[in-house]
């Protein structure tokens, strides 16, 4: 049985559980906090980030969520995410990293470090003009999904893939700390209500991270 | 025909180039400055980052280096760098990342910016607090390839792997701008002169980025 060391806003961990739900991979969710730099868990994974996959049994580890994501793509055949041809693959990639590296940098981390980490550990109130920042860039975010979603059904083609979940995963963190206003973006918000709804996505949704509560519209789909 | 954007410090160029050549897949360099921002560049790639692949007769433009990197695994058999059973592809592929993300945050971000960057955009002195601060880092980035070798022949297991690549790239940047000191590095060292000497890395080190001369000991294999 596969443990997954997570925390509820993390956004790498919410991608690697939203596959494993697709793909129907039972595992147990354990909670670390990367912040309280446990040393036990320093020695698992030099970055100190989580996700980390972990079965006991097998002595398999697995660090990185996207290096993760290709394992669960390589050896569980149910609900591909990375369909089509070396080129389609390609470019369901490149979109990972851009939602994985850019999308966390310019939204997802300030508002975890203004909204989550600033409350948590330092007991300070967030920086209103970073926060601005966030939503800012959150908005040119939004606008290059509705060009993305002009020209394809799903992010990166014309199936669902790992760039649909690894953007939902971002942005629903991003939601949860009130950094994304769907306003005059029709297609993104209907391609997002799409992805709440499934069932690998829901559960997620109900998870609350103490302390700090979401938007009411955070968990609806008629937003 | 591949063309391939790059410029000659880019570490992530580099990688892509090493791993063309173990292939045996011809290309043709195309000069592009990311710092330009030239608009036809932004409008290929909105990351405005190099390497791009494009290969015009078939349409294909390949955008972020690991994309690119697991698009030549998948479509050319010769010198696989992603071995192994799923979870030693997924030690390989953390490790990339580990380089990809933090030894260049760490240490060939801020070398490139204060010695590359600085010099030719800007016209200004680098910061020798920050330049201290990337050394420092490196030393602890040599520590860490010192252990993984400990166990291991390459830096991933028994068979060189895309780590390598990624690792030698980035240490071979950080190198040319005067950031790498081998004292006490002795596995380390022995490692890269390995890599220094493949027939596919000997080529990248004798390009010169104009104004920007790398130390005496950069190209030799007697570190």
């Amino acid at each position: 049985m596969w443990q997954l060391l997570q925390f509820p806003l993390c956004p790498f961990s919410r991608k690697v559980r939203v596959l494993l739900a697709e793909k129907g991979v039972g595992y147990e969710p354990v909670r670390e906090h990367p912040w309280e730099r446990r040393d036990e868990f320093l020695d698992m994974n030099p970055t100190g980030q989580v996700p980390v996959m972990v079965d006991t049994a097998r002595k398999i580890v697995l660090l990185d969520s996207m290096a993760i994501c290709e394992y669960l793509e390589e050896t569980v055949d149910k609900a591909a995410m990375l369909n089509g041809t070396a080129a389609d693959r390609a470019e369901i990639r490149r979109l990972v990293t851009w939602f994985d590296v850019h999308f966390y940098r310019d939204i997802t981390a300030l508002l975890l470090h203004e909204r989550m980490e600033k409350r948590i550990v330092h007991r300070a109130a967030p920086d209103a003009k970073l926060l601005r920042e966030a939503m800012k860039a959150a908005v040119a975010h939004l606008d290059y999904i509705d060009y993305l979603l002009d020209h394809r059904t799903w992010l990166a083609g014309s199936t669902m893939s790992l760039a649909d979940l690894a953007a939902a995963s971002q942005i629903s963190i991003a939601d949860y700390l009130g950094g994304i206003d769907w306003k005059s973006h029709e297609q993104a918000k209907r391609w997002y209500v799409g992805m709440k709804s499934r069932p690998s996505f829901r559960p997620l949704l109900a998870e609350r991270m103490p302390g700090i509560n979401p938007p009411t519209d955070y968990e609806t789909l008629d937003i």
